[in-house]
């Protein structure tokens, strides 16, 4: 069993509402000095077999196909 | 500037029907020996200054108070 965690953030430029909406939040609440938030999405997903590589290829692919929206964003594979 | 990365991520034993739809999708698109699929968030904040250790404790506070629901979700804070 190997388990990844896959990181996808938006790509620099695309407009994040969601993290502005937050660092607006975050000024109300009393934080002062944060310079910019932007949020994304993180999935721990658990594969059979102890082939890294393989797990790999076969997570990239999950991101490509259905995880990540490749126009506008970014992802990364940590293999734990 | 510091740059932070703060990992949102259900408690286990918490029901994730977001992650279980992911899951199921995969499934359905041909990747077999998916074993679990758990979603989570991440949130790249920048804090202004140079002090690491004050930092830490202000992004710590800010997911007590704001980012993370500490009932049924635990956070971790990296510092680049």
């Amino acid at each position: 069993m190997i388990k990844a965690r896959i990181v996808v953030t938006l790509k620099n430029g695309v407009l994040d509402p969601q993290g502005k909406a937050i660092e607006g939040a975050l000024g109300t609440l009393g934080f002062s000095g944060i310079g910019s938030v932007r949020q994304g999405k993180v999935f721990d997903v658990e594969v059979e077999g102890e082939d890294r590589d393989k797990a790999r290829a076969e997570l990239a692919a999950m991101c490509d196909k259905l995880l990540a929206n490749t126009v506008i964003e970014n992802y990364s594979v940590e293999i734990a």
